[in-house]
């Protein structure tokens, strides 16, 4: 049976939700464009789904939900639709589909970008973010939990601050690794928020981006007119009921999740050797994410080895895993040296991760780093 | 047991494809980009799923395949990256997905568009599409088999004179009525074919943008440089999968299909009531659509009521069915008047549609274009 530590870069499905949403992939699987009331009903399935998912973190009567394929579809929209004059403020601690697609924006010349530094736990330094913001700011971008360290930025805090620097600037907040495992509400600061189903038991291909109500989100898939003409392309029901269903059981759990998993996190770190391991992650972080690093080790070839003996870890981002630098940007960027960034693990955990895997991990992971260290003397 | 004719807005999803492709969502369900095995092991799936789904219908030498969320994101991302400059011209008969996209790069004011018009039985006047090329021509988009009439444009030949008149056009062709149905394989005047999953027996939320090699396609989502970096976001391996098995089982059934399809077509034809309904589509097009008036009633009325009687057809497109327009821009570009295009019925067929389905719809429709037509009067 093999440990599954690696749940930031994807989860297992929730099988109860991917049952109960099965009838919409193989019965109710009209159209929801079309006119008859099969198709027709499929529409109200997904308005209770938009309902379901954005009641849980935000106030229905100010935002609204559109649904996307991907938390990058998400990032991505918000960044080319508001991101288009002046300059565009985020931080060094983004995943990719924010990073990359800021590259874009200064390869197009379009508007400037800018890039706020973070501080050593991996959450942004929002006093060199404020200076980064000036009038002629039109977009900025915070996430919200960090994908390889695990920091928490207090979005709603920094929304407000960058919000009185610059009312007109538009804010958007990568939530991914927050949304159904944060407790968290959205402020009125904040005019954008991305989400991923798959990161808590939802299927991989659906998204969400929430919107402000009163603020004109342009098209990013432009064609039949579905979700009010914000995103074309026809809506996949299917994958859509199942994140709803399986984002019900995880705010659920939320808190309880929230609190065992702070436990097992600290317990894990307890267990671990620490003459091999030092830890990045703060205490303050997402109890979904333990962040350390073997110093002097390569993480890479620990991964491998760990997963021979059974237990799935990820070394920083698997979404950056297609990238060529061979450290991890983000780990750097929180001022660790080249040798901390090339052995870091991360240890990221649902709703299903258990104590005896805990355990287990600890004693795998000891065992395989003085097993390599061993061999690197 | 309802009868559903409207297949060409969605099909019912191959079970046996679906229960195949199940491990892929709830026991493989890694990230495709992780560095273990577990993880790697799905590239070669996602690799196996893309050379099986493309070469039915290409060359794998000399094209190759990005999964992309749905048939409107190939589109979207074949217009965006290519008509950048000088005129684009497509046809009056495109899905909205082009329609859309083309009015979107008028309004940007970057390329001029011109939209080339159709002959009566739906295909577009080539000569015509022709005259609209010059040397400033950056891009032309031909859909290959027309949703609304199910018209078939020989793109092959029409990409062949399109590129002898300007040789650096990008061609593009929306493939998603034609793919797994029509006996095709891409000529090497092609760059871009857009297909879509869900209209043969996939899920909703996967499709295909084909492109030939040597063409460098820009990304259209931007970020963990998924799919060779031209489509980021974690790839949704379990509705990939069974858009593989799906497809795998529709080209094995494709000629028999074709050419059973193509009797039940004509047979419906022959049963209707030639004083209520007039046919649209020609005998050369596609043997899955069969495009009908009921000249002087409301197709939205006669919908309706052929729902309440266990039958389930099409107006024109399902996705076309948020737009204000109430008439067919389609049936209207073809060169009728709008009471033709008001009592356009779309009849679309699949491998699952059975005789007894069509001897009952013949009768359903009459009986009730016929109460409908005594209610008029």
């Amino acid at each position: 049976m093999m440990i599954y530590l690696d749940n930031a870069a994807t989860t297992k499905p929730s099988e109860a939700a991917f049952r109960k949403a099965e009838s919409f992939a193989m019965e109710q699987f009209y159209n929801p464009s079309a006119l008859y009331k099969e198709g027709y009903a499929l529409q109200s399935e997904l308005k209770k789904a938009r309902s379901a998912l954005l009641c849980k973190v935000a106030d229905e009567n100010a935002f609204e939900w559109v649904f996307t394929s991907c938390g990058t579809e998400a990032d991505n929209q918000a960044i080319f639709s508001f991101a288009k004059r002046g300059n565009a403020v985020t931080t060094a601690g983004e995943h990719s589909a924010v990073l990359a697609a800021f590259a874009e924006l200064k390869n197009r010349g379009v508007v400037q970008t800018r890039i706020a530094p973070l501080q050593k736990d991996g959450r942004v330094d929002v006093e060199k973010l404020l200076e980064l913001i000036d009038e002629k700011t039109s977009f900025v971008s915070v996430m919200h939990v960090n994908n390889e360290i695990g920091a928490i930025n207090d979005v709603n805090a920094i929304a407000k601050k960058v919000k009185a620097k610059n009312p007109r600037v538009i804010f958007h907040s990568d939530g991914v690794q927050a949304y159904g495992k944060i407790p968290f509400k959205l402020c009125k600061e904040i005019d954008l928020y991305s989400v991923s189903a798959h990161k808590i038991g939802g299927l991989k291909g659906v998204g969400g981006l929430i919107k402000r109500k009163s603020l004109v989100l342009p098209p990013y898939l432009i064609g039949g007119g579905q979700e009010s003409g914000k995103r074309s392309g026809t809506e996949n029901v299917f994958g859509i009921k199942q994140f709803q269903y399986a984002a019900e059981e995880k705010f659920a759990a939320l808190k309880e999740d929230y609190q065992r998993l702070s436990i097992y996190r600290e317990k894990l770190w307890q267990g671990l050797d620490k003459e091999i391991f030092v830890r990045l992650s703060g205490l303050d972080g997402t109890p979904y994410i333990l962040s350390v690093s073997a110093v002097g080790l390569r993480g890479e070839v620990l991964l491998h080895m760990l997963d021979d003996k059974g237990l799935i870890v990820g070394t920083g981002s698997a979404c950056s895993s297609n990238a060529k630098t061979r450290y991890s940007k983000v780990v750097l960027a929180c001022g660790y040296d080249e040798k901390t960034a090339d052995g870091v693990l991360r240890l990221s955990f649902s709703s299903l991760t258990t104590e005896e895997e805990i355990d287990k991990a600890v004693e795998i992971l000891n065992e395989t780093g003085r097993e390599l260290k061993r061999r690197m003397q």
